[in-house]
């Protein structure tokens, strides 16, 4: 096997494999975390329509402070940041609450935000 | 079956069973996300390691706008806003930096930023 250079892409054909190697591993979990956002978003919108329907209070930070111990003894398990675990949370959750903003603002049920 | 209210939870029974459905499956994906992720940094830092050792750039533009690109058309697929799907693709790229930054600092192979 020769190493020799080829115009700009002078890598080495075996750490040029190995390097594609980890991308596909790394585009196949972007994938499957996708759909299951997906998912997520799915029953949270659920879980919107339901309080709306039923006039439950749309935050519940009770729930949300839970959910938050839970993740970070996970990412703790699975040596994942617990910190980056939390502000992954909060940042999924803002856009549950956009979800449910528009709801609210499309007419729909006439809920706010929430339904964590 | 009654619905008395009882207490602060006056919530008709069959109502908090489906909320609670609903909490356990939005819980078991937050679980399987967090498992995806602990994995998905595992293998950014093999990348990163890589690039370092063989001298690679850390950064690569072309990359990332292909990433970028498939994620927002997969999210489509799956009915998930594609301009989330992106801002959910930054936000962990900025992690995947903000690690390899800490690589840099703490000597180890003297690489900086990505491994996308």
């Amino acid at each position: 096997m020769t190493t020799s250079p080829t115009g700009a892409d002078a890598v080495d054909p075996a750490v040029r494999e190995e390097l594609d190697r980890l991308r596909k591993s790394i585009d196949n979990i972007d994938a499957a975390v996708v759909h299951l956002l997906a998912e997520r978003f799915s029953r949270t919108q659920q879980v919107g329509h339901l309080k709306a329907r039923h006039r439950l209070p749309p935050a519940d930070p009770a729930r949300e402070a839970r959910q938050i111990e839970r993740l970070r003894a996970l990412a703790e398990d699975a040596e994942l940041d617990p910190a980056f675990a939390e502000k992954f949370l909060t940042f999924i959750i803002a856009e549950v609450i956009r979800h449910h903003e528009r709801i609210a603002e499309t007419g729909g049920t006439g809920t706010t935000p929430s339904g964590t």
